[in-house]
């Protein structure tokens, strides 16, 4: 097992905890417009439409667009749900509130981690955020990375395979030598098959302590760690053996 | 005059002292194999390939290729010119100079300039320097962005319209609302020509001394620095009256 020469990190779930942060942003309109649904249960639901919104691009019924904008789009779907059409409300308040998906804040363990991490080799984004959404959390929530690539760099939404290459190429690496992070059997399962190495991050507490809906994808990871504190341990154990011939 | 929303630097030039740091990298080959030429004369004939190289690109007789590629074909064109071929030379030898360009030091008034703008705005890279270069770079030297975007991502040379707008887009924002900061007239004339706000940084010992070969393109910029501490200022003055409603 040969060490990766960089690490590329999905975002939404691994990184970041979008599950309480978006009930915290959205908390105060819940309780404005939706009496008897939790902010929490509001969540779940906006990222349900996630996928099937991201699948409308990838199967080429529409072209690519910024997941910014999916998100908005999704949030109206999600209100006309609930029989709360767009034209009750200013367009500036729906604005804000799906711009919430830049505001989410990391896993306690993130910031250590992640910069530790970072010591030793490049690390990437590789998420279906687009440029400016990542630009804007990382300026809310502090954490820096050595470039942000992904998605829009491939014009492709994961797990579609230009999404891993395109990051993989402008990186100057072969796939092999780059190691996809994720919280997702589905995500690492989609990288492995396009020959990147793989690193599982368990995040029991995505969607709020209930099962993560991928779980029929899970293999052996190269990879398998409970945190990045953990990962940036084994990381540099492993490399400490290289360095030592063993 | 509006604020700009964001930063977008040049960064051959305009962040780093390519001409001293190539120098340096280069010293120990000129010497060994160019005697009686400086490394400093060495750095100026290299880069003066670098234009030529751009132009293949930009013209359409070769697709685009990443800049680390262009900087290594100049260099065997170089050595073909002091009559050295590349024959002559164990691979690993000159790929190892030609990536001397993943190894600049900044100017010194850059990184404590850099990480001021980036307090106010988000600040990203708008080279013809490919992203695994920057990246390298940047890990070299420590300069932190919120974003490598540029010719890479545009797959264009600037002064190419399509790598200004590209990088624009990338950051969700309209041309008029980024700013290019370079100490190229040439390439500020461009962003122009895009919509671009405009930012000139004076960097009078970027040849070593010897006149830029762009002076012709001058024009009175949006802003004009001597270093970007002094940008800095400037932006920080030019909110402070807004703020005020000056």
């Amino acid at each position: 097992m040969k060490l990766p020469k960089a690490l590329a990190f999905d975002v939404f779930g691994t990184v970041v905890d979008w599950h309480q942060s978006i009930a915290r942003e959205a908390r105060s309109f819940v309780a404005n417009h939706l009496p008897g649904v939790s902010a929490e249960r509001f969540a779940l639901e906006w990222r349900m439409l996630y996928q099937p919104a991201m699948q409308r691009c990838r199967s080429g019924d529409r072209p690519f667009v910024p997941l910014d904008e999916l998100h908005h789009e999704m949030l109206l779907e999600l209100l006309e749900q609930y029989n709360l059409p767009a034209s009750r409300f200013e367009p500036s308040t729906l604005h804000g509130l799906s711009s919430a998906w830049r505001r989410l804040d990391p896993w306690p363990d993130v910031p250590l981690g992640l910069s530790r991490l970072r010591t030793h080799l490049p690390v990437v984004t590789l998420s279906n955020a687009n440029v400016s959404l990542m630009v804007a959390m990382n300026r809310f929530n502090g954490l820096q990375w050595d470039a942000i690539l992904g998605a829009e760099l491939a014009k492709a939404y994961k797990p579609q395979p230009t999404a891993y290459l395109a990051t993989a190429g402008a990186l100057g690496l072969p796939p092999q030598e780059l190691c996809l992070v994720a919280c997702h059997h589905s995500d690492l399962a989609a990288a492995r098959a396009c020959g990147l190495q793989t690193a599982y991050v368990d995040r029991p507490l995505e969607y709020g302590g209930a099962p993560a809906p991928d779980a029929s994808s899970q293999q052996a990871w190269d990879w398998q760690a409970e945190s990045l504190i953990d990962l940036a341990d084994q990381f540099e154990r492993a490399a400490a053996k290289i360095h030592d011939g063993g």
